[in-house]
């Protein structure tokens, strides 16, 4: 029997991949083109133009990268950095440890900063290394934009403040992995070097994309940095960027359709409100959480997530049984709780193409589960919490004032 | 703009057309065939044989007609009657009413018995006039089992002992447009002699096939009845039948195949199952309406419909306004109150292929456009009364146990 | 084991239902949606206006009927005929045969005027029945553009030509199922009253649209005419058209988004640029028969059919074999010969959404099909023929220029 | 306007991405999906046995890795070899410059095996290298099954048999990506210690799979191999798959659901049978090249590929020119000459999910183009040598008999 049979929709509440909308299926719906032809290239360009957009730069370079996330990471590393190249690194949940171990095993000498989970990067700890290092031994930083983990945003701004401040050259490598698209990212403004994400986050695409975009000093250092690399090279890219075809490989022809139509809704929509509608969906979801009187893992309101919340559960509870009854017994996708968490939290994801009303079939789902595993939630009551605060800040949907 | 666009999916919660599982879109997502060839056909046999199962026939004769649930209606009527025969029938909402308004200009002598919207069939009136009627000069009794207008489910089993126990001849015809596949239907128990579907309804397809399904008796009376008819005349079918190439035209392939996966869908869950699950979503229904303190449009319990549920609102309330406002603002689109009750009710679809968090999604929005209409609820309070019932009644997904 | 697994894909070259492109196929991979949303009523009105340039009218009123073709010539006949109404109707093939059939059903006084199967319509009989009914008996002129059976396209200019000469004010009701949207139709320069034809034809659209365009006479014609109908009947339509909302009873979302696709497709190419494709493959096909020294079903060249060829096989040859055997081994699906020419011809269906080497492969294919069954064709012969011609005569395609 | 837009159908011939069935498309229609849930590790691990097959191995270990063929390479060098690891490469065409370019780049000291353009790699300079490295310094040997830019096939079983004769431990490193499930490729019998292959390629999915298989000496190797390595590293994907959760980053949900499609499809079919068939379009294709007279890039029979035929031009002809026109007039995507063939050469894909007459309408537009282009093609005679030997050989479609 297909595990897959429901009855009704499953409810995907992951923190990625996430729902694809079906104008986004209907346009990855085609069979292979020839990728040489002039219909490629000549919209790769306006993806490559567009694809700025969900970054905020007009300066920076984006590649396409038929990859995952974990090769968007090695991608941003091996491109910019050599070797024994010294960086600090932030150790909050499960993907930027990941990181750090992929930063470590392409010989980078990682200066890990740790918090505890839950927490946000230790960015007086940076303050301070950055402080001390008055030879600029430090090559870059790296940091999540959102730890995936543990729903915690960093604050991406005052990493750059304080690179400014001690006018420290190190290149500044963002994980945006589940930020772009729903938090508010600015790698201008911020000074971002390299900045990535996936397709099957925000974007609300099938996973296959490892979107990375490098500013001009991430390009300059690609010249001299001495990371061995090829698939991931970015000079490979931009040779082909020259030559009008721009691809050095075959790339999915159904993932650049998903693409064009993806970013299509999204500007549709409007970038702003969809990160807004981030913002609200993620509000919901932690009033709701209050109001079952769970605790977030995020442990401070300044690193709260508006694309992914983790619920601790009392220690009674073993939170991977939420997980597997929520799937078993109402379709509803949770994501586990991970590494030091694992067992003690679940995690809602809240982020991509998404509204109120399916939200808030999840959060009414959570309660079930929770009653079902021996939490004594009361029901409706993270809904309402959630719908209160919905019902006042939901905007009309633009399309159909 | 394109009204379609979201953000998120639409909840859709209409008592028809429904939501369509992905299973089913996929295997519509197809080229056209030529239906001369041996595969249509033998496809078509497998999903005759496998249709009747959902009306609960083995002696009955099904015919796919690529016509909406109105053209069903046709078929019954004109295959079975004559013009001037004499009929009973139901008015209760505007399903039956359309249905009556059709019976009368095919010119038969349609003696209606009116309840009020709200009621079920009266069929009180009913046994006394088959009482009365020594002479079988009625031709045949029509019923909707399920009037979509109002939430209300006639009792079939009664009609059929009325007739049984005045030993009377005449046809029953049964409009299942929105009860087979979700609602208890019985055709051989009953002594059904026609029923009809339409493919957009509990089956969870896209409009374009109305399946009749014909007792041996209805047939019988096909031979001798004078309707004109072309299109909707069952002997081009039955002579296509016995060639073994099925179909006097060109049916839709995708429904075809819509079809197939729609009944291996619903027979991997199980028919029974899938009754008690519209049960059990009729059910939480009434209750978060209930807890709402909102009527239900259907006055007695025994009439309550588990396909659909019809809410009265307050009078200061125009339902209208509701339905607008859900689609306007939440992506939910719920349905208008028609007719006499257009701006007194508005409906809540619970049919087809559905789950329990959609239904409570669908439930968290109702609340939220009370509100925003100006109706005092309590946030979470139908949630949580629905809630509470489901977390008690689901069973596990037969698929993941 | 899946009749429908290749490998590779099918050649559809029966007289519909047609190929899909892509687009439409995209287009139509949907959910459901509310028909009563502001959505689909703002959609159909835009089909509506644009499905007028396919009849070539700006005074008709269209229909889209859920339906057949077969039910779209119910409809063209019930709404604008009464019981016992004198009509011609021509019978040249299978289809015309099946038309004049459903006519006799309706309980009309046919006076068929026979051709050999091959030949066109006889207009002379016409003229003279025409000249003699100074009393204007006859209520109807009724024939098929283009006979799908025998591949004979019939001259309309002349039925119109004749009753304005005779200043005669018979209906002209037009079977346009395979003509329409690929050879030259003009409803309004020709007066017809009544044009229909079905989606799964020279839209390259699933079954399941009948489509049918009333003159203002037809629809003038249709408020008295007295035969029974109600699911085909215009006036529901009308007055949902007044009403705005367009639906009388549930139509094909699907379809109608697919509808939309498939004429902004032939929008962009260009319904004459279309018309003209049409010839060009209806030709191409005809110079392959001739070099495979085969002949024509059609009798004379000026009622060569562009959208389909009726090949006559060897008295010694059965053309159903060809049918299977290009079904069985070539994955090639070609048109069996109906009725009287069972068995003596097979057919090329060469309209819709179709190219060039679509064809060639086909003819390649009919090759070795007829060397399979003994037939001595000299191989490439044909698509020689066809090559050469088309390599002449084939314009770049416009979105690539 | 959209140069998607044909009219009709694309007719793909470049050798990869090739063309997708629509079973494949059908599968690959859905929603993304929690990739932890117990669904996908048992559709994975399917996967993972099914794809031995298509290796012909029983002992090998596959990975499905989320990248393209250049990926696939660096996964089979990085895993197995450490920087500065002497190796023996062919080339012999585009691809195996390149991935040569990569070893280099990869830091191996490649010891190049030059070939003209045309010919296969040369086996008696690998044997004198071979024989003479009695200390076994050579740690593998790279070579292309398939040069996909000349159509040239390489001797496997001749590699194995040097290797074995001279008893020499040298890995044996093979791209299958142009080969692999459509010419005869056997891992075990042939001693192969890595091989690999696309997903666009003969298995007919989108790109975005590179299918990399190591046999246990690979595996082996891989403990030891010094090269820089995380994305491709093959030691997380063995843990997971310890773990039986079997992905240590997101897959494609959509990728893994048309390989259970595309594999279902073959199996159904029979390897052998695919295989077969694409002896027979291959040569069927070299039968048209030899009746233009024109000549095939590839110099000896021995070397003549079944899933690529580079066609080489008279030099008074720009190759280029003829894909950029048949493109443009006939919707046929043909395969450019690449570097040192660039202008001299276009290529002809006949890989993947294709059958017979597709090839011959390829064969037919090819000519229309030759004519465009100034050659003086007889028409029809490249399809009259193909269509004999094709209706010769070619077998009754298994699931229709």
């Amino acid at each position: 029997m297909d595990y897959v049979n429901g009855p009704g929709r499953n409810h995907l509440f992951v923190p990625g991949p996430v729902n694809i909308p079906e104008q986004v299926l209907r346009a990855m719906n085609r069979n292979n083109e020839d990728y040489r032809s002039p219909a490629i290239p000549a919209m790769t360009k306006t993806l490559l133009e567009d694809v700025k957009k969900i970054f905020k730069t007009t300066s920076g370079t984006p590649f396409l990268i038929p990859t995952t996330g974990t090769g968007a990471w090695e991608s941003a590393l091996t491109n910019t950095l050599s070797p024994g190249d010294k960086i600090i690194s932030f150790l909050i949940g499960q993907f930027s440890l990941l990181w750090i171990d992929q930063q470590k095993r392409l010989n980078f000498d990682v200066d890990v900063v740790e918090s505890d989970w839950g927490q946000g990067a230790n960015l007086e700890v940076l303050a301070s290394k950055i402080a001390a290092d008055k030879s600029h031994t430090i090559k870059a930083i790296c940091i999540v934009h959102n730890e995936t983990a543990t729903g915690v945003t960093n604050n991406l701004a005052t990493v750059r403040k304080i690179l400014d401040h001690y006018q420290h050259p190190a290149l500044f490598l963002v994980d945006g992995v589940s930020s772009i698209c729903a938090l508010d990212f600015r790698m201008d403004e911020w000074g971002v070097d390299v900045a990535l994400t996936g397709s099957q986050k925000a974007l609300s695409l099938p996973t296959g994309l490892g979107i990375v975009c490098a500013s001009p000093k991430a390009l300059e250092a690609s010249k001299t940095a001495k990371s061995v690399r090829v698939f991931f090279d970015w000079s490979d890219y931009l040779k082909f960027y020259k030559l009008g075809t721009y691809w050095p490989y075959t790339p999915s022809i159904q993932l650049l359709y998903g693409l064009r139509a993806a970013l299509d809704l999204l500007f549709e929509e409007g970038l702003e409100n969809v990160i807004a509608r981030h913002a609200r969906l993620g509000k919901a979801t932690r009033l709701a959480v209050e109001a079952w009187g769970l605790k977030n893992c995020t442990q401070k309101e300044e690193w709260f997530s508006d694309t992914v919340t983790a619920v601790v559960v009392p220690p009674y509870i073993d939170s991977t049984e939420i997980v597997k009854r929520a799937w078993k017994r109402y379709n509803l996708s949770l994501g586990l709780g991970l590494n030091k968490v694992a067992g003690k939290v679940f995690r809602i994801g809240h982020l991509g193409n998404l509204n109120e009303l399916q939200l808030l079939g999840c959060l009414a789902g959570v309660e079930m589960v929770l009653k079902d595993i021996g939490y004594p939630v009361k029901f409706g009551s993270g809904v309402a919490a959630a719908s209160a605060f919905l019902q006042n800040s939901t905007p009309l949907i633009p399309s159909r004032i």
